[in-house]
């Protein structure tokens, strides 16, 4: 059957119009849509072993042959790790009334060791069902990232199918090196700017808040990431002659680190909390209501207290609010039992989680003050940097987004929360300082996925809706 | 010349009386006593290393050998390591007026490495003369502690050249494992408390505070050593995700560790300075004339501020105060390059010096009650205890001492001061503990002896007026 005829004149219609027929289709076409989704998990392309690059071409190539059957100007382009995929449908201009978007995934996927623990290989996926009668798709990538990407690249095929074209101007990215570091990316989006600009970037590589509750990810946590090295004595020193006397860098860290944070959980480098925003009162209230409690969050870890702001949620906590956090330490004897040594040295590793507007380098710059006012006369410190970047934040009011949670709540007949995410995208950072460009992030993983790890899997009703959930945002942005 | 006929009746005469002539032999039996020490010296003593066994068999043989021309009543006593050597002069009783004494000394050494420093091969020993005609002797061992212990028989035999007598009931413990931590010695002591528990311990182990100024060390700091593992979450989390709601063990610790100290540099712990004397005023006297400045103590390894009681004199903080002090601490990540990691355990080492009647065991009750109190509700923590011995203390007014101080005194031409030792010697804990009995601690060592390191050395000065010490501290303990 082809739609484009039993619509007409598709080519005419506006992409709301044509959405009732393109949902329509997207169910009718759900057994296919598999196919195509098994086809590319079958390809190992797992990119951080060399012996598989040949699968990760074959998986560009893969990808590049579907997207040009729906009708993108296609090509495989070279960086010096594995190729990145690169799509243009065509049909916009900068400035028209929809936004062009830029699509991002990636088809590369994680090593599956150990993999005597999947129960069926990762490489051959299948339909199974769970108790309670949940069915999910079993194999490596089915979620992370071919899944998702998939969910986007039906709901185009379902457009052209219906309406003979693509409904937005749409650039397609995907790569092949996100689960190794995106390191050539971060190069092929500076060096391909012009191309790779456009109004807004969608992302499908992040989660719902539970099985019926879709979400947008509207802001990612920036990162700083200090190293301080501090020396006292010049030489490690014998506790028995010395002790009482000379100064202990394990004592002058403690001091600092103890001095971090306030009696509340709050953050104390003084201007710390410039430009971190308030949330507006309705998304703070929406926050409220998903209830996250000590128990669900911090109960599979072991804990029940949090641990950071005294005055704020825990789901702000751990999300939209600056977090200061030492990774590591080390100074002195730490072998098996006793050495009275007063080391001469001691090392911490510092970050900070960033968000809203809060200026990485005056942060960075903040906390060395914080720290050399800590140090005495007699002692230096030295300090390393292993990451500056800003935080990510779409604006609430953002119409994009404003359109993407009404066309989610349409489909999961739940309202579409919007998350901050604790985490950092780098390549969403990249989006926005080279490009400047917002990114809306709409995924449909759920916290039982088990990406990264054996017998990852991918519910089929997320895949379903996940798909009719683009075509009602695309058909939204088209306006 | 046969100092016993000139001075006919000597067995007779007191020991005080027998004084000048002991002086004297001493003095002209200088060169034979450096042959006697440089015989010593060229023995292979080296404890640590199995392959040095048979050498160490041989400087016990030639130690006892010695004793036994001095009319002690010798054996070589086997250990499951180096053998003692044992030696009784027998000359006195319990409740006699002198005390009866048993000398602690170690015929074995610590190993030469590394060789290509020393100027001229470590068991050839040689006499050399410094810039300021300032005469050594070089050799391992020369000082620690074949060259001490030989001022102590030294002052014995000529005593017994000059009396035909001990002046003393003296009991010689010559070990060979001080230098390889004395393993096989407490339990020997144990084992033969009934010979060994004499009315007084003298050790020649312990240093002159300056190549003028005799030094007796009244006080050794005893030692708590703790292991604090604390576990919060039961797994490392990644700081996005968990990153402010997930309790850092890091910051716990840190903040434990800063709360040790108060703001004055005492230590916060209740309790902590329970049977923590004040020095008689007279001695703190002393102390203060030696006039021990941050830049001579400090300056050496690069640091300038006294960084314990601010109330407390530096000598006093090294020596006679007690101490906290953190040795180890490890957590998280600590290789190169960033890991945005929240630990699930964190560690930390810390040891407390003691004094006076600080009691081990309540120290360490008291510390492991104030960790606990900062334990948050979800987390926890393990105590691993490696040491837990007390102060030893001679008394001020304890008369040995103060005939030894006179003695010293009147041999070097200035006042004896008391000092207390910053670091442990166990065995002097073991002769109060188990035998019951008090330790003079006299020697003879400077600064600059370079102990353990390549080219030791002994002052000739230092070994010469060391016997003459012990000959004068002797006539003065046999009253």
């Amino acid at each position: 059957m082809d739609d484009r005829r039993a619509y007409c004149d598709g080519e005419d219609m506006t992409a709301s119009q044509a959405l009732p027929a393109v949902l329509d289709r997207v169910d009718r076409d759900l057994e296919p849509s598999l196919d195509r989704l098994f086809a590319l998990l079958r390809i190992q392309s797992v990119s951080t072993d060399p012996a598989y690059a040949p699968h990760c071409r074959e998986a560009a190539e893969h990808v590049a042959a579907d997207l040009r059957s729906l009708g993108f100007a296609t090509s495989v382009r070279p960086t010096p790790g594995h190729p990145v995929v690169i799509g243009k449908s065509g049909n916009g201009q900068a400035g028209g009334k929809a936004p062009r978007v830029l699509f991002y995934g990636h088809y590369d996927v994680q090593p599956v060791d150990p993999l005597e623990l999947w129960q069926t290989p990762p490489f051959e996926p299948r339909i199974a069902t769970l108790d309670g009668g949940r069915q999910i798709i079993v194999g490596r990538g089915a979620c992370d990232d071919k899944g998702q990407a998939m969910t986007f690249i039906e709901a185009c095929r379902a457009f052209k199918a219906v309406t003979g074209k693509l409904p937005l101007d749409i650039t397609m990215l995907i790569e092949g090196e996100e689960e190794c570091g995106s390191k050539h990316l971060f190069g092929f989006v500076r060096d391909n700017a012009d191309e790779l600009k456009r109004d807004l970037a969608l992302v499908c590589d992040t989660g719902m808040w539970d099985a019926q509750t879709p979400s947008i990810t509207t802001s990612l946590r920036g990162l700083v990431y200090e190293e301080v090295r501090l020396t006292c004595a010049d030489r490690d020193l014998h506790s028995g002659l010395f002790g009482g006397a000379a100064r202990n860098p394990i004592h002058v860290l403690a001091d600092i680190i103890s001095a971090l944070h306030k009696a509340d959980g709050s953050v104390a480098i003084p201007g710390f909390y410039e430009g971190v925003h308030e949330l507006p009162d309705d998304i703070k209230a929406d926050l409220a209501g998903l209830g996250l409690t000590p128990e669900k969050f911090l109960g599979p870890i072991g804990l029940k207290i949090p641990a950071g702001e005294q005055d704020r949620m825990l789901i702000e906590q751990i999300s939209t609010r600056p977090t200061a956090e030492v990774n590591g330490i080390i100074g002195g004897y730490t072998g098996e039992g006793a050495k009275t040594v007063i080391p001469g040295k001691a090392m911490a590793k510092v970050s900070f989680r960033l968000v809203g507007a809060q200026d990485a380098e005056k942060i960075r710059s903040g906390f060395r003050d914080f720290v050399r006012a800590r140090i005495p006369a007699d002692c230096s410190v030295e300090f390393g940097n292993f990451g500056c970047n800003p935080a990510f934040e779409v604006a609430f009011d953002n119409p994009a987004l404003q359109k993407a949670r009404a066309a989610l709540a349409e489909e999961w007949g739940n309202k579409a929360v919007t998350v901050g995410g604790g985490g950092s995208i780098p390549i969403v950072g990249d989006f926005k300082s080279v490009l400047g460009m917002d990114t809306l992030m709409v995924g449909f993983a759920l916290d039982d996925d088990r990406v990264h790890s054996p017998n990852e899997k991918y519910d089929l009703k997320c895949f379903h809706k996940g798909i009719r959930s683009w075509a009602r945002i695309l058909a939204a942005l088209a306006g």
